[in-house]
């Protein structure tokens, strides 16, 4: 604990506790203010008080249409014009392309070809524009160097934007406010930038708070970041979570989380399909695989967190019926 | 509209608003006051304004819990030692298991051989005694004199009860006092108490309220009762709704619903797991196949409820996962 003082995130930072509070603003009668779920069986499995934000239930299904609108809803008038791009595996895009229609201007994302079905639709539904790329290949900067500079689209990115990680952050200053105490806060983590907010407004609401992120455990890419004190690149995971698949944390988000995060712990894939069936079962809420990842980091650890507050971020529920039969089923076998 | 005054449950009825009130009063601080869920999918796919009671939410997974403590926390001291048994499909199991668990006496639930294995556990985690019994037959009627009469337990029925109608009436008492207005109330019917409670709280709060039933379409013993003017006898329903395979509507809770019901429409086993699925994918929250069926006759019949304020209680959220991956195969096929 001697550490606490240089571990707080200081002026020096991308990102402020003032920043949050400024995206709340804007996000307040927009964006939903989530429950915070709680479970008798959660804390008997745990020994721990869980207190669940459910980001599953946020607008379009998760967390990112935080970030999204907050920086969305800044562009000027000629920006609008313009229009947006982004790239993202899905809940970026369902966010970016939401958050465009509200605002009156046009939203263009490239995806994954192997993104969830349901992800793209959802995005096209919301009238965005959807252009797919080679996940495990290198063409996605090049689609986005083509719509920003060719096409002058203001590139909305998913993580390593202030503006983003500050909405980001809303999340964990409605869960702190409504719960008042914790002890400790598990993220989700893959960029990096919820995170990042979630950890600002943490740090200057309960300086003592442990702050834990959770990552597949293919997908480390932040765990041995931390580790090495610098931002190291994976190939991209072969995981379910599809949204936790980022090869390097974010150069914004890095330099926040590298002074704010205590641990990152890993969950494989059983134990987030094991970890989904749990909230299906017991608190019938509908979480994805990176949704369940901060819960199921928990789970498996929960002699680090029995006998203690903790907050844990159900980071999105976009999840098809089919494709939860079909991950029951690979569990099985 | 004439008959409104005719329909209104007058005090010759086993059960007044009076009762609804007592009941939510022994019920507060126990249940849970369970959300009211919306969502702009469900109102664009119905044109009306649905109101979601989410008794998937309740304790037990089930509006059942209300009605089973009502009763139980009423027992004297005398019965509470001898006991209390019941016969139920699951639901009533698990709310009668909890609640003898909750008021210091023992449970023994009969309980049919192909009640699905997770309502089984869940009521024996609670400290109940299961005993089985072949749905399809009749020995049922054995087993409970035996352990009403050989052995002094005090039966505690599903439906047919003045205190159990009274505990399931408040979860429309708890919806119309978050909504205050509703056109129409769309409940799930089997036995007849969720029904026979929540229209004594509606007719006394909103009399102008249209209440509709929802029974699976290879189970409407009530339809077929209602239209007869007295009390249908079917065999067992083979439905995927296994919380409403009653054979025919309770005594009392018939006396109740033949005057305040004005229809009631049926959903087929596919549009149960349609909306599972729409629930599921939407709105990130999970009903077992009965607790989907007044949300899948308000979907199948859209334009009878458009432009209206239509509160739709979801009943149960008792399923497993394999369970519903094994309905979406099923339909699929």
């Amino acid at each position: 604990m001697s550490q606490t003082g240089a571990r707080r995130p200081g002026p020096d930072l991308p990102l402020t506790f003032d920043d949050v509070r400024a995206a709340a603003d804007r996000l307040a009668g927009v964006a939903h203010r989530t429950p915070v779920l709680t479970s008798r069986t959660l804390d008997a499995l745990t020994g721990a008080t869980v207190l669940l934000k459910a980001e599953n239930l946020q607008r379009t299904g998760a967390f990112k249409f935080r970030g999204a609108y907050h920086r969305i809803s800044a562009l000027s008038a000629a920006e609008r014009d313009r229009g947006v791009c982004a790239w993202s595996s899905g809940n970026h895009a369902q966010a970016v392309a939401l958050s465009a229609a509200l605002t009156g201007t046009r939203a263009t994302v490239l995806m994954p070809e192997d993104a969830p079905a349901a992800k793209r639709d959802a995005a096209e539904q919301y009238g965005a524009t959807i252009l797919t790329y080679d996940r495990y290949g290198t063409d996605r900067e090049d689609g986005v160097r083509h719509l920003t500079e060719d096409r002058g689209m203001v590139f909305v990115h998913a993580f390593d934007d202030p503006m983003v990680m500050a909405g980001q952050g809303t999340a964990a200053l409605e869960l702190i406010e409504d719960v008042r105490t914790l002890d400790a806060l598990v993220v989700p983590m893959s960029g990096g930038g919820l995170m990042a907010g979630s950890a600002t407004a943490a740090r200057a609401l309960l300086p003592g708070v442990e702050l834990v992120g959770a990552e597949p455990a293919a997908g480390n890419d932040t765990a041995l970041s931390l580790a090495a004190g610098r931002r190291i690149r994976i190939p991209v995971g072969r995981t379910i979570a599809d949204g936790q698949q980022a090869a390097t944390p974010g150069e914004l988000t890095f330099e926040v989380n590298r002074h704010a995060v205590d641990a990152v712990l890993l969950a494989d894939d059983d134990a987030l399909i094991a970890t989904m069936v749990l909230l299906y079962e017991r608190l019938k809420t509908v979480v994805e695989p990176s949704g369940a990842s901060a819960l199921a980091v928990v789970l498996a650890n929960a002699e680090r967190f029995a006998g203690r507050r903790v907050g844990v971020v159900l980071s999105g529920g976009n999840v098809g019926a089919a494709r939860f039969a079909a991950l029951l089923s690979s569990a099985a076998s």
